[in-house]
């Protein structure tokens, strides 16, 4: 923001996953011309990290058929750290291959989910997850390695997961080789109690090892419950243009968060995530345009900005790492 | 809630103004019986403070024409609280007149709000509270004062309100004679580390006497920032069931946090609202459809109760009063 002129580093980084978690969940197919114009004018709205895709066979999501060829654009960008989700050794190979920065691999603490979603134990993930590991470090590749643990407040096949097992699965994943983890409200199930327990308990696990917080809004939760991950010291958060997704088993509710609007509650906050928010709904107004017919979320766009400026008087202190 | 057997009472309260707040900001006139309809399954679904209207001139508010009928059949419901707002003396004499358990003066802390709004600066409203009080005092009556200072985290006309400003009309209006306090976000401007601050240095003036926390979902932040003021003590909380309302300012926003989804983040936080959430996921559509072209909010409704029971393992306790 222009407010923070003295900041070289934004104290938040809000990471772009509309291109990859968003339009997985949606019908509509996106030509990569527009992916590439999304990334373009994200970049200069100040994003610093986006997922740009995933690399999974073209036949479970065409949406996102084009990876490798957004990849390739988004690693032109000065600055701008381009990740992709990976189900698997296989997808990892081609990340690495591509050049990505970063590549997730989602583990889901829910066993019924995992055998429902990946077709694997989770342990089996965290196994998948050395080999990852191994092919990395034999391709001398500098692709980090993040294990995204979801399902970690619940899931609509199992109901509840035990925090203990999300704690284990969390640190088996390190074991294994991963560079860092994040952990998902996959469904939408979180609370901010829950959120501030849980997150509290694993980042004195693991300290910043434990670097994304990933959250929907399915239940009206999103922001509420970044504010809580926030409070324990996470400074980084997933989040979609236009909340874009949904949730496979609540049709038409939201999907992820939505970046403007956990960037305006983070700016509100004293918080600098870099962004600049009229920007952001400028992009927000473009792809909606693209995304005519899908059910679009999100709140700022309709508001507006407030009068008086966004930085109150006394920002917060950005908390310490681990 | 079935899951606290052994509670006698909530630890938090929705206080429902749905039939107030709501009602007065969207154009569609509800009927008599369809609001002593809705208070009726309200109260059979847990809820213990209804703010049933508002003695205001008809002609300004005809939506609210029916107050004093309205308010006469909420008083005969066992156990519960039935509010009205007043503007000033006159709506007060009636409001003690009609029997009304409690009435909210409302005080903008914005001057140029309170100007436009009220036609009256912040200071005449306390003047008027002082009043209030003496005609209260004078009739015998046993109708509590709530204060409830608005525009407390900004507003569309004047931008900033200073926190130091809205401390102090809190306090004048508690010296001029109100029973409690109140602090609103009436135009959806607060983030919730501005409401951790503000709502800390509140109660650390006036303790519980700061007795309600009245947000607005205009941006996102409604159930964000009543998490944050839950943190500082608060354990009663203005909503309005499926959100309705808006904001003048904003056509098309959210109005009022949505009832149902503040009652279910606290259930979901182990906190106990002694509301059923099926009874008031089912009142929303009988709601709805009264309300037919209006727009509504809330995102429970489409999501559904999540799977495996609403209570976490360890239920938060409540911060203690004061």
């Amino acid at each position: 923001m222009i407010s923070h002129p003295l900041e070289t580093r934004p104290a938040a980084l809000v990471r772009e996953v509309g291109l990859r978690d968003g339009l997985q969940s949606i019908a509509t197919v996106v030509p990569t011309a527009h992916k590439i114009a999304w990334i373009a004018a994200a970049h200069a709205a100040g994003q610093r990290e986006i997922e740009v895709g995933s690399f999974v066979p073209a036949r479970l999501l065409p949406q996102l058929a084009d990876t490798a060829e957004v990849l390739a654009y988004a690693l032109t960008l000065p600055g701008l750290v381009a990740s992709v989700l990976v189900p698997n050794l296989r997808g990892a190979e081609r990340a690495i291959e591509c050049g990505a920065h970063l590549m997730v691999v989602p583990l889901s603490a829910s066993h019924a989910h995992s055998l429902a979603n990946l077709r694997k134990t989770p342990d089996e993930v965290v196994a998948e997850v050395a080999r990852i590991r191994a092919a990395r470090d034999a391709a001398g590749s500098r692709t980090l390695i993040e294990g995204g643990v979801g399902t970690a407040f619940g899931c609509t096949l199992q109901g509840d997961v035990a925090e203990s097992e999300v704690l284990r699965l969390m640190q088996a994943l390190l074991d294994a080789g991963a560079d860092r983890v994040s952990l998902a409200d996959t469904v939408g199930y979180a609370d901010p109690h829950g959120v501030e327990r849980l997150f509290g308990k694993a980042r004195a696990l693991v300290g910043d090892r434990l670097a994304c917080a990933h959250f929907h809004d399915t239940r009206g939760m999103g922001l509420a419950n970044a504010y809580a991950a926030w409070q324990t010291g996470v400074t980084r958060f997933d989040a979609s243009l236009a909340g874009i997704g949904g949730c496979p088993h609540a049709p038409g509710a939201s999907g992820n968060a939505a970046t403007e609007d956990l960037a305006f509650m983070l700016e509100r906050m004293g918080v600098d995530t870099g962004l600049h928010l009229p920007a952001l709904l400028a992009l927000r107004e473009r792809v909606q345009g693209w995304l005519a017919g899908e059910t679009l979320h999100g709140t700022l766009w309709r508001a507006g900005l407030p009068r008086g400026g966004l930085v109150p008087q006394s920002p917060v202190p950005v908390p310490a790492l681990a």
